[in-house]
């Protein structure tokens, strides 16, 4: 815990700017204050230039707008790697193929929405269009890359130089050389495509292949911080694969709505990790329990300029 | 629902303003678009000149550092009532008479917290010393208040003008005319100290008088607005009695992590209000799913200055 | 804790009973070891002579069809004393005189549901008439009552005297000498239907007396156990007269689906209260994470016979 | 829903049988109800003779003491596939190669935890001698299994022949020829082994086969139910195939803590699936919001001599 001891003090006032008020958090208690420490300890990590830092995620994260939050935390150089689900990668490609999702509500007919059309992401709508679209485009794409067998990373990589869009998480990743794992890409459309097309042509991936990719990083390095947000494989993966190698993580950041009591992976509180040694014993850490829609964007752009200024 | 139909996109950037950061807010979706809700209908709310404005509030606010953003919202004339737990009163004086809540940590060993006098709020830390200077503080001013039997709203009206500390709720809301219903406030430390006292003197409180102060106000207007914080009295006191006379709530703020599906009233969707008629057909209401730390002062931090510049 | 350091290992096998059911959860992890722990901790409160055992409880568990499981429970001489919401009396009420609630749904128009005069409560029905009776009913019955300032719990001892049906939770109470705390009833229609009462005739509610009432037995007991249904003042009021006497609890078992992260009471993981000395250093308490509508039958089925075969 | 417009009433007596218990939960509310319907639903999709029937799992499930669940389902033939994370196959392993998990505490030393080399999964222990002897007994095996590319569904089957353990998921499918579909088994210990062993050696799996094999069925069968615990790739492989086929889900339960405000994929309510046309329009549904330690247990116990009276 990095806030501790102080009292229990924080203001508000009219026009504020975002820092002051981000920086009155600190002050708080409760979620308030866990995301005041999570800008606190992302700013350490920052400073800390052995540090190798990896941003987990999964979640309907496109459907609730985050796009360009991930865009500009990898163009700022905040973050050397990604690890996503399939799905995160399937609708950064159908926005970037030109479908966008729209604001819908979550209490609806979804047997009325089905025969329009529209499919429903709780208060998210998004046409069934994206994904004809998707796989028209993406099977446009596949032919351009290497016909060899590919990890999802090395996939993802050269997927990046074929996408337009500037606001593409894919192609910022791309662009900026940071690395996405996608170890659980089987399980979305993505996936599929890509093992449609694997059926008649050279080109193959294997997700096996991305434990070798993120070992290359883990044996070369000597300290990790992690960002998690929603949980599942973006939490699980690097960990898992630092415990094998003896290494731990120096800084954690946890930004979920879901539970601990039920054991999961996703809702399991950071120092359970340190029974693990996944987590370091004097690592920094803080668990934020939030949307992340709300907690993930106050916490990039209160860092947007750090060290710029 | 006020933001359907468009097309999900937030962006972010270096160094924005508050109302900039929820202004983006907007174009997202999930809990960050519930917020950019919030906002709009509390503007309307403001905007409608007709409108009660009243805050209902439970849980740890005080302990989460709440208070500053309680008083702002106070003196800015943005609310005309509190519905307010005998707790988050206690809590608000205990700070009056000067004993601070501290950040602490929520993994800890409770037994020896104990031993050392420290009392234990999730990751708050509350010196036992507090309800000492309650006790004393507060047997030195009921004298002072008219000795007979008085309603919660009544009594806490008159005790606000002997209480010194400027940051105090109670105190600005007597400053304010800004009234406070507490009508459960039996089950509180404060509730407690006035029962004690009133053992040996005139002055009685009967909580059933709220329901006479809050009747008067109800059957005297005819346009409501709720903003709920956490749930329980303060979500349901105002609706109840709005149902009794045939009234319906216009505007609905909600913000709370409970959740709906155990049918208990604080994690009820706002929607569900309609069933009952306790909100109006064509009322706007935006349910959050958020710790209030983190909402509520966003909320109010981005309708400061309103109709002020 | 009281199962530890046993190894995992739970069987499930054709037609068993419920007691072989619970027994094998002994075995088990996370919510199920709990309601298992919960069981034996309810059975040595049992064999706890000294114990005086109070039920504190809050949510629609009348709307969730928990009516015989608190009878069955009170008649079974199990629980000395409840501490109830309004509202849960107000249901008790509508169900004892006639008017029962119904199985629905909860993706439902709200809005043609008021038209039809259905009240929502998530998935369960209640025609409006329910209140209508309720009033009529009452109000038919207060003239019947001692006609003079009453407690909450003076006056619910009384009123069961009063009630026909056998399934009530307020009759049972009465005719098994159990006492009904309710110290925010204030907050509920009976709570308004005992104001509108109270002004035409003799009889005053004061929910402040109850804090006498509970005082008398928390100064004449020493060991003191409690069942927390959902949270609220269910939770907090037995724990706060105690706290104010020097006295702790030694049992407490805990079923909500409310989070600790916000600090809020109902929640709060009960080591927390060990901070407080609300429950004792070595107290036997379990924290259920669960909805109350299946923990409590599953609890309460599966100590109906104990030290009666 | 199947359980509508009849009164909520439910009654519980001493020694009941569980199948009373869970007859009398179809007369509850909310999450009572939910389960009663669950085994419901699970009754009509025996009874549907071309129903097939998969579980899609996620979570501490094996360290909740959930394995002999499993296995008595399996054995029973009511299930034929099952979709799993890695990290249950893992544990299943472990405690197949005689490691067992232990109950343990959750609020505790994680640092000292680690150094007497016991890892913590919220109230469950594993000692750290777990991991090392699954990686020296499944390094055993591996040589025995065909030495070719293999998907994750037929490693498993090959596996499940080695395995000595009856208690063992594993070994339950392949001696009832019940299939395993494991598309994100790369985010394991299970997966990380099999890589390291595919370095030197001839065997290489690749999770995206797991698509053909599912698809294989997805193509032939015409009715499909989905049972769900926890979320994840359990919840959404399947019906992300099926949404390719054309094909959609008639029966689905849904057991999980995880909410849906957030649009993650593992809390989304199943009506929310009829937009996508993964779940029939007139498909059987229900919710049940509960750890699977308490609900799955109960549901399967319910169900284990349906057909064989």
């Amino acid at each position: 815990m990095l806030f501790e001891h102080k009292p229990i003090r924080m203001e508000i006032w009219p026009n504020m700017s975002l820092k002051e008020f981000t920086k009155e958090l600190e002050g708080a208690g409760f979620t308030a204050k866990r995301l005041a420490e999570a800008i606190e300890i992302y700013k350490r990590m920052l400073d800390d230039k052995e540090c190798y830092k990896v941003l987990g995620a999964g979640g309907a994260l496109i459907a609730g707008g985050m796009r360009n939050v991930f865009v500009k935390l990898i163009h700022a150089k905040m973050i050397d790697a990604l690890i996503l689900t399939g799905s995160i990668l399937t609708h950064d490609l159908i926005e970037s193929f030109g479908v966008q999702h729209y604001q819908g509500k979550a209490i609806v007919d979804d047997v009325k929405l089905a025969k329009e059309g529209t499919m429903r992401i709780y208060d998210v709508f998004l046409p069934k269009q994206g994904f004809l679209v998707h796989e028209e485009e993406i099977q446009k794409i596949l032919p351009k890359l290497p016909q060899k067998e590919l990890s999802p990373s090395e996939l993802l990589f050269e997927l990046g130089k074929h996408i337009k869009d500037e606001n593409s998480i894919i192609r910022a990743c791309t662009d900026t050389n940071t690395k996405i794992f996608a170890p659980s890409i089987t399980d979305s459309m993505l996936g599929f495509q890509i093992w449609m097309y694997s059926q008649t042509s050279a080109l193959k991936m294997n997700p096996q292949l991305d434990i070798r990719d993120i070992m290359d990083i883990v044996w070369k390095k000597n300290r990790f911080g992690l960002v998690i947000l929603g949980g599942g494989v973006g939490k699980h993966f690097l960990a898992g694969m630092m415990q094998v190698s003896g290494k731990s993580l120096n800084y954690a950041i946890q930004i979920t709505l879901d539970r601990p009591e039920h054991g999961g992976v996703s809702g399991m509180h950071l120092d359970e990790a340190k029974s693990w040694k996944k987590l370091a014993p004097d690592a920094l850490s803080t668990n934020i329990v939030c949307d992340v829609t709300l907690a993930f964007p106050l916490l990039v752009a209160s860092l947007l300029d750090y060290k710029k200024t």
